[in-house]
């Protein structure tokens, strides 16, 4: 086999074998096929797409280029959540003590992030003590006791992606179905999952704007996992503005007990019914959504998911005491209020924006190098469809700096007023099963 | 300015601007745009292509990417032949001495073949004594005295299009016409032309096999030159079958002088009195198609283009006694005779296949380190729609080698004959200035 002929092959609008899937991710991860041919065949990819045989193909290489987790020891039915990300995205911090709660296992590997916040990892080390450096077999212990675990991304998974998605962002080939589809489709399942459930956002705070472009990633993955033996569902969530109201990395564990404990944002809580609903189902704890669905809420109202979690932090070193006693979490020096400068309806948070201004308070990381102050953010008083007075707080910023006009300045600029009702953006757009 | 936006910008159908293109190119040569950068584009450009300014943004920004050849001290307008290569094709042995002898002043910069004979060089060698190492000083004085000279490849021209061809060979983007386009063009002008004639072939012994695609190749071509100030007509001519009957380079080199005498073949003679009409019209030697014709007839007739033959020879070393002894020729020490099987019409010439029948002989080169046998090679007896008894030779073979059995084999394979009736094809399909 040529790599050259595979590109013409492809390029002209040709199916790729099983075979010559194989043989160019092999070659691509050993080095002996070069960045300028991968590149290229990615520049055919992007104008002539994948079939559906050959998107399932392209997962499993890269999933074979590199470690596997084995999750074999965990009883039952492993499901992993996966969202596309967005800003404000409380959920992982409160699904994983939630459907733990009603007895699906947890078994989360995760990461820190490159983002407005910071990822999982770096929120939940607001809780003192709070570490992921546990062994392989220590964790598979932790999950089969309590549920739930997380643990940090080790060993050398799909390093096939890895290379291919560094390549992508310098060749113009980041923005393609088929391509997008099997990079967080191959990571999902080399992590170990049985089922998986992908929280799509589309709005101007996620990567795919339009909810046309949101629909045809949801239906790649989804038909890719089930390609590939991974009962896999999809939802399309809203992301026109950020979800629930903290945007910050202890802000969000404090957002998440507060939901645990039935007193989170609406639209935040819904979305942890409406996923954790399925991830109970895929999981066959409940034969049908409704059943999964009172679960759930029975294990909110009686207080044994918030018990869940305390059990979590602990079990991993963290100060549990922090549940009930959130003030324990760390604590920005000083807070603004910014006020609306009229009265009216809102009607825009510009998700991109906020998120953005939650890391120019240290919140994020710009760069890889970046310093996450964990203290810091966002907390959004208002969402859209509200009704404010003038001089009424529309978010209070938490800073360990003074001056905070850029900030304001960029918040101000973001988030519009209109004198007409507004109506309050629908958070599930559809399903996809 | 970021090579992955140009990326973008060109894989959603921009136009890149003159800037844009320059920085590419600049960026290519000197190594701060990586190879991997530039396939994804070339992929683009292949699914794109490119505007008529991109065209002579790319064309220009190759010539200068290297050394040019300034022909400024030759008198007259330097018009310069290219042909997008067949098999046995001898238009510029014969051109050179025929249009010089007509007063167009004819500059070659010539260099070694990899194909089935060797280049123009090449074919020369087989004079003895003939070189073209010539100093520049001294090839411009030739120019201005003889009116024809021929010098090898020298100086670091268009260094941009050499790395390109080199990355689209492996890459699956050689065919676009924008690139093979921008590609010849930008050679012929770094070369010093100041017009342009362009020969290009199709049918099954050239690169574009449908006279679709040649018109598609000579009006983009053609569009270029003009863009760029450089008058530039394409032909578009025929290799359904060998032009002429020589392949190989002294039996090309017989048969160019045989043709210097009116003595060569009917097509050969057409196609160089056709492109040798457009030079003297290109280089102002003549006002019209039919004055230019008549002065070429004349000069064959004249004995004038043979007498230039002789003096471009010597002025260069060569032995121009061979021009009236052509027997001084290197010759084959075997010679064998490929008969006709049946009696009828010859209805097909492979070009191609014949054309690599010479190459097993050593007519040319498999690779850049093969060597050439001057003396062998193919003599075709009959062309298409010639008749032929049973027993007839068809091909003579020029050989150094006692076992042709191979060749022969090769060549019956793909030399057809019909007992229809069956018509010589067009030598001249069309033309496009």
């Amino acid at each position: 086999m040529r790599m050259v002929d595979l590109i013409e092959k492809k390029r002209d609008g040709l199916e790729l074998t099983t075979a010559e899937i194989q043989f160019i991710i092999k070659g691509y991860t050993d080095g002996s096929i070069p960045d300028y041919q991968m590149s290229a065949l990615l520049m055919a990819i992007y104008f002539q797409g994948m079939s559906q045989t050959e998107r399932a193909d392209l997962t499993m290489a890269m999933v074979d280029s590199g470690d596997k987790i084995d999750l074999s020891n965990i009883n039952g039915i492993k499901v992993d959540k996966h969202s596309t990300g967005g800003v404000g995205d409380t959920t992982t911090l409160v699904l994983g003590p939630l459907v733990a709660s009603v007895g699906v296992p947890v078994a989360k590997m995760s990461g820190r992030g490159l983002s407005h916040t910071g990822g999982t990892i770096d929120k939940l080390e607001s809780v003192a003590g709070f570490h992921v450096e546990v062994q392989n077999n220590e964790f598979i212990k932790l999950v089969n006791q309590n549920k739930v675990a997380v643990i940090g991304q080790s060993g050398n998974l799909t390093p096939a992606d890895k290379k291919l998605y560094a390549l992508r962002d310098v060749t113009g080939t980041v923005n393609s179905i088929p391509l997008i589809a099997t990079s967080i489709m191959s990571k999902k399942i080399a992590a170990g999952a049985d089922a998986i459930i992908l929280d799509v956002k589309t709005g101007n705070g996620a990567f795919m704007k339009s909810i046309d472009d949101a629909r045809e990633l949801a239906k790649a993955m989804v038909s890719i996992g089930n390609n590939v033996g991974r009962k896999t569902i999809a939802i399309i969530s809203d992301m026109s503005q950020p979800l629930g109201f903290a945007i910050g990395n202890a802000l969000e564990v404090k957002e998440a007990i507060e939901t645990l404990r039935g007193e989170g944002p609406a639209d935040l809580t819904e979305l942890c019914l409406t996923l954790g609903s399925h991830m109970v189902c895929l999981a066959q704890k409940a034969s049908s959504l409704e059943e999964a669905r009172k679960k759930l809420e029975n294990a909110i109202s009686s207080g044994s998911a918030l018990e869940k979690m305390k059990i979590f932090l602990s079990s991993q070193g963290g100060d549990a005491t922090v549940v009930d006693h959130v003030k324990k979490l760390p604590q920005a020096k000083y807070t603004f209020e910014l006020e609306a400068k009229q009265s009216g309806y809102v009607s825009e948070i510009v998700a991109d924006a906020v998120g953005h201004a939650a890391m120019l308070l240290g919140a994020g990381r710009a760069t890889k190098e970046s310093i996450i102050d964990l203290a810091v953010g966002l907390v959004l008083n208002k969402k859209i469809g509200d009704y404010v007075t003038k001089g009424d707080s529309l978010v209070t910023i938490y800073s360990n700096f003074e001056d905070v006009s850029e900030i304001k300045s960029q918040l101000d600029a973001n988030i519009k007023i209109s004198l007409n009702k507004v109506k309050s953006p629908k958070l599930i757009y559809e399903e996809i099963l």
